[in-house]
């Protein structure tokens, strides 16, 4: 994903993709909305695909089928030869990289808009692999702006790390990652946040084709450090749960010595770590299964350049 | 379920069920651990047995493999002749029937409690088919008083209907639904309320057990009605969403001509009863299979009479 592909150029065919994860409801339900009357997506200055992911776990109301879809976006994957036992989701990785894509290539969609839930308490988060999606970063600060919620900015690449994610076929990209919602549920309230978050990035999308300028700034953002596991047994049975202490504290700091994990017999863990850290995820019931509790990110803050006005005409 | 059969005499067997539904993660986790350390279930006048109910679903952290446990407990599935071929849950609710029932005979264990969790925002709600369960009345009366927190008591029992849950396998039971959690997480402070609420109901049967007399009281408890199903198109597909309004207010009245559903088009839908009704479930994760967007229940007040002191010596 490579920001600076599509700055200085309007912005032509962007993606609205609901149901990569079937039991995350919010998309999936605005997504099959959408399909039926696609009306509130549009602007004048680009198109937008409203798109169902993955309709067969959507259909089912689970994560996945065979394999996380929003982790099957490796060159690995992608390139891998069709075969009839593949995975559904490789399939559909695949698939998908053809209609909004190829990654990488001039034919990519210029953007994708992801929509997901989680069980925690994550507020409105803005998703991103990097600080380095200039266009993305304006996005996120015009969204921040515009909305009276917190919106923080959570970047999840790490150093060296092939994109897996679905978002990396297109230009550019925005994740939505509301919550909290229990999975398999649609909350009204969730929903209605979603779609107005959307509307504003459309609307920053709408507002750069129309040649606004959009001036540099300072931004804060989470990064990706390192997830961090559930204490287990030998035999995988989880030791201990997250602390009550540590519950719903998304984004907040957590200082050396204060407790993470709770046992059953009282006792505590506690973050052994030199210098506090931003967890995120905390709970997410989707982790559970690779044993995560929840993610460890840095604050930091991005000087971030100004955008360039598009040129009047498609490339 | 026969209140009355157990009254008079001490209860010697009790037993404590985790993982009916095996998404249900509060009950799992206790009961794992219990199975391990039961040290806290025990009291001086009585055994306690902790219980994995539906282990497979439990270790795929599913609500059922086949079909859900918890209305496998009728006649007909009980009865039903053991093939190859039968559901997990029917040939699970058989052993679960040898092991605590046989339903209704003299060698049923005293009491079962079953341990739930909901993705609705119930409180700690206390289970019963019917009022008429005396003994459970007195327990959930115990509860109430010595609790800090909402207990509302759910009659789940209809006229006529035969019961189908495994509580319904021992002489007297209790439910434990405790929520808001998602289905697949595990909330230390849910856990921590539903042990608490577990011993007290222990406590309880001790008391009993000492002959501790327990006299009349009246006590309000919401009886079902029936189900309300969401709006959906012929294909299916859900056309409306649990109004904004109605979420999170379970055990709370709703009045007729207030909001109970809003569609993506804005519209909304109102209730259109006579009587104000208490729902509850309400957006509850599982019942979406179902269609079901809550239960609908009646506000009643009970006369419950005194519960007779037990003989000294078991029957």
């Amino acid at each position: 994903m490579c920001s600076t592909a599509s700055m200085g150029h309007r912005l032509n065919r962007v993606a609205v993709m609901g149901g990569t994860h079937g039991n995350e409801l919010s998309g999936v339900y605005l997504v099959k909305h959408w399909l039926q009357d696609p009306s509130e997506l549009q602007r004048r200055t680009f198109t937008v695909t409203p798109f169902l992911a993955n309709p067969k776990a959507t259909k089912r109301c689970m994560r996945y089928i065979s394999q996380d879809l929003n982790r099957s976006f490796t060159k690995a994957f992608l390139l891998s030869k069709g075969t009839k036992d593949d995975l559904y989701e490789v399939s559909r990785a695949q698939e998908i990289n053809q209609l909004f894509g190829p990654r990488g290539s001039a034919d990519a969609f210029d953007f994708i808009f992801d929509l997901h839930n989680t069980t925690s308490n994550m507020a409105a988060c803005l998703i991103s692999d990097s600080e380095k999606n200039v266009f993305t970063m304006h996005m996120c600060h015009y969204i921040q702006k515009h909305t009276q919620t917190p919106c923080p900015i959570y970047l999840y690449g790490l150093p060296g790390q092939e994109n897996y994610s679905l978002m990396s076929v297109a230009k550019n990209s925005l994740g939505l990652e509301l919550g909290p919602q229990p999975h398999g549920v649609l909350r009204a309230d969730v929903s209605a946040h979603m779609r107005a978050l959307l509307a504003c990035g459309l609307d920053f999308i709408d507002l750069f084709n129309q040649g606004t300028s959009f001036p540099a700034f300072d931004i804060v953002a989470y990064k990706l450090i390192e997830s961090v596991h559930f204490p287990r047994s030998p035999d995988g049975e989880f030791l201990g749960i997250v602390h009550p202490q540590l519950q719903d504290k998304d984004f907040l700091p957590l200082k050396p010595g204060e407790p993470i994990f709770q046992l059953l017999s009282g006792e505590e863990i506690f973050y052994e770590g030199d210098v506090p850290i931003y967890p995120a995820f905390i709970n997410e019931a989707a982790y559970y299964e690779k044993g995560v509790a929840f993610l460890k990110l840095e604050k930091r803050t991005f000087s971030i350049p100004p955008l360039e006005t598009p040129a009047a005409s498609t490339p």
